[in-house]
């Protein structure tokens, strides 16, 4: 293949979308060109390729492990749930029945009962919690499972943003006292807001959610709301004080030190692989994914130029230039002779490979190497003896970058207005973003704003209530109570 | 609560059935007693509590190093396969078909094609994995998947050893040539075997199965069987060499060097918490569960002696005690109120904690304390400044022992026999055990002594086929071409 060839190719293979002009089409060629993840026969249902199941694989290890640290053990429960339980919180299963599947079969027969894949696992966990728990001493009791859970949505779905399974965490946390229960949700969110930020370099908005928006059966949920580059925003990780309403339909009850029964008191977490979704879409760039290296499956790739000449030598070098940087990092050399150095770029460029390091004849004889940035495209002659400490000084610097880039976008489309017609501008404009606004509280001016606008109030940031004070509500005009951020959302 | 009262209270709490004597009731009572799981409100499907999810995460992580050693990468699937692609392989969905669970039905809508919950990934996987191979250059595709699979078997489920819903591993990987696929199997086989030995203590049979035992839509496959104390088998991994069949039904092709087209050569592999079973049924005694020290969640227990009088003091020593011994081992001190020292030995000793240490006064003072292991009940005195070497040392020693009785067990109950008459003595005999005999090969004979005596052929143990030749089959007399091990199995 001559020059002009590869180029083609590489064009017809890359990225041909514009992120900045039609987000949607980018998104979609990122989830079809990168290998990231793809289709399955299951419409709706992603396979996570290894670079995606890499991400999850350590968000989950470092969530595991700090979880562990709080006393949290994990456990794991049935995937099916008989129909019975499902129904016995009533909110619970008006939230999710609309999306269960049903498996009414097995092998030539029948079931009894229909068993619900699961959408969530109180029902089945919770029936079990009730006979463990007797007395205080059994408490907190403080579990979590690692699972899949299916939920048939029936709008169009949005790979990764929304698919019909994915992958999480639940945590089901039991106490003898709501202010014990209630001092685990900063513990929590606190957790899944450093590994958001220290491995998939994605800030997020935490906040109450309001009435309507909160979780089936539950009394309070926050969440982390991420900010799309398309102005959407997206649910990150959430936490529900569940009060003491599912340990009385289960019957979630504990003899107290005073000698009496009393219902416990719940919680529920999670952290899914819908997070995948917003990391690619914040990062990635027209020529396609940009992983953070701290996620990477591979967070640098060794490209040798050579001719046919000096393919031997440059080759013993690469390879020496390998087991050097593996040292400190997770390498690969492309030693393939299938491909010209320019359409290796293109392709690891495309998925997304943190640091590249170009290694030709000249660079030999110079004693150096070429290091290039996925981030910043940066290129950076690198002496052959500090590479070690270069590479892993740049990966730092090219995690810290698309966290500052992330954050910033973030902050500059946070709009506070005072007037429904600013509100409608933001939400409604092409670029979208978040209007943070005063609202009464009511379920009724919530809803009104959604039905005129599209946007619904996606939380009430923790960081924002102190200007609350006041404040009127942006649709009614009455005395605000909280600060709300009004946004579309996936 | 008095002395009497304890140990009453103690025994109804505890094992009352003895293993020797009544192996299946011993069992059930250990799974219902231990809190190791539980049964949930889904016949057939059990809830993992902590201390057996925490066997599942540590041979995991090891399972998955080895693997990622090998270069294996993890990758994730739909939970759900659609009917048509479960027919693709005729063999694999006759061998799967009866014990599918069927999704139909998802909301109030009616599915217009079933979907299985997955009793295995083939068919899913497959369907992409002829998308992402296109030439010799994509392989060898070696991937995994850590997941759950659902078969509901009829018969009744025995807790672990059959239970309607596992977890395991499934590889899944993908070479172009049959040379390097076969090479795979050995490096496959030594991991599970070493997990198996270094981690929860168990031995067994490597051997390949017969064509009649082997995997539906493989071409061969291979075991490690384990022997459990009741004198029958479980089969343990397993590793499938499943040739182009796959690959001919999914379309599985590459082009090869030479620039031809050519299908691919697979295998498959698995390792799953029926391993669970296998271990606690081996180990276990008497008392309660035996858990192998290095999958114990629990590792050392520290009970402390105390009165009214001296509570502080003691419990000052035992707690810089507990944070002497937490940095060589998981520690648990158990400082509660509630109980008797009497009551908490019972209580740890069912569940399995490998290591005790007893703290009192009298202890303190001669700067000593009190060792119990859970093998073998033996006491030892350890000076305090050597307790943590000896800790280590102890679980060490402990771990060596649970794996010398579980190989001692197996040795003495595989039994050599000649003739038919012999080999129906053991397999049908209380005690049970192996019977291996030569065998010639045909399915015939298999068929006959299976309906005969209840004994299938485990497998065609690899260090056993030297003693094949001169044989005569033990069914028909035939000159034999295997060495095959007869046992009755769950």
């Amino acid at each position: 293949m001559n020059e002009e060839m590869v180029k083609q190719e590489a064009e017809k293979k890359g990225i041909t979308a514009k992120k900045a002009e039609n987000f949607s089409e980018w998104y979609t060629q990122l989830i079809e060109k990168t290998e990231f993840v793809d289709y399955t026969a299951v419409s709706g249902c992603l396979a996570f390729r290894p670079d995606a199941y890499f991400v999850w694989e350590t968000v989950q290890r470092e969530i595991d492990a700090a979880f562990k640290r709080l006393g949290i053990a994990n456990v794991y429960f049935p995937t099916l749930i008989p129909e019975h339980l499902l129904e016995k919180e009533k909110e619970h299963v008006e939230g999710f029945s609309p999306e269960v599947a049903w498996v009414t079969h097995t092998g030539k027969s029948k079931l009894d009962e229909r068993l619900a894949v699961r959408p969530t696992s109180e029902t089945i966990m919770y029936e079990n919690f009730a006979k463990w728990i007797r007395s205080w001493r059994d408490l907190p009791m403080r579990l979590n499972q690692w699972n899949s859970v299916l939920r048939w949505e029936f709008k169009h779905p949005t790979p990764l943003f929304r698919t019909r399974e994915f992958l999480w965490n639940e945590g089901h946390t039991v106490f003898s006292s709501r202010t014990e229960a209630d001092a685990e949700r900063d513990e929590i969110l606190g957790i899944y807001q450093r590994v958001l930020k220290d491995y998939m370099a994605l800030p997020g908005i935490t906040g109450r959610k309001t009435d309507s928006e909160k979780f089936a059966g539950a009394e309070a949920s926050y969440s982390i709301e991420h900010l799309v580059p398309d102005g959407w925003t997206m649910q990150g990780p959430d936490f529900h004080s569940d009060g003491q309403r599912f340990s009385k339909a289960f019957g979630i009850e504990f003899i107290n030190k005073e000698g009496k029964k009393e219902f416990a008191y719940q919680n529920t977490f999670a952290f899914s692989t819908r997070e995948l979704g917003a990391m690619i879409a914040m990062h990635g760039d027209d020529k396609g994914l940009i992983l953070p290296p701290h996620v990477a499956r591979i967070q640098v790739v060794i490209v040798p130029i050579y001719s046919n000449e000096n393919k031997e030598s440059v080759l013993k070098e690469a390879k020496a230039l390998r087991d050097r940087v593996s040292k400190s990092a997770r390498v690969y050399l492309d030693d393939s002779d299938a491909y010209s150095p320019g359409w290796k770029f293109n392709d690891w460029e495309l998925k997304g490979v943190p640091l590249r390091i170009e290694i030709g004849e000249r660079d030999i004889k110079a004693g150096k190497v070429v290091t290039v940035r996925r981030d910043t495209s940066e290129k950076r002659d690198v002496r052959l003896g500090d590479i070690e400490k270069e590479t892993t000084d740049l990966l730092g610097e090219i995690h810290d970058n698309l966290y500052k880039r992330a954050v910033k976008f973030l902050e500059e489309n946070i709009h506070e207005v005072k007037t429904y017609a600013e509100l409608k501008k933001i939400v409604e404009g092409k670029r979208g973003g978040i209007a943070q606004a005063g609202w009464c509280g009511s379920a009724e001016c919530e809803a009104k704003a959604k039905e005129e606008t599209g946007a619904k109030i996606t939380n009430m940031p923790f960081g924002a209530q102190d200007k609350a004070k006041g404040r009127k509500c942006v649709v009614c005009g009455e005395s605000a109570k909280f600060m709300a951020n009004f946004a579309r959302s996936y």
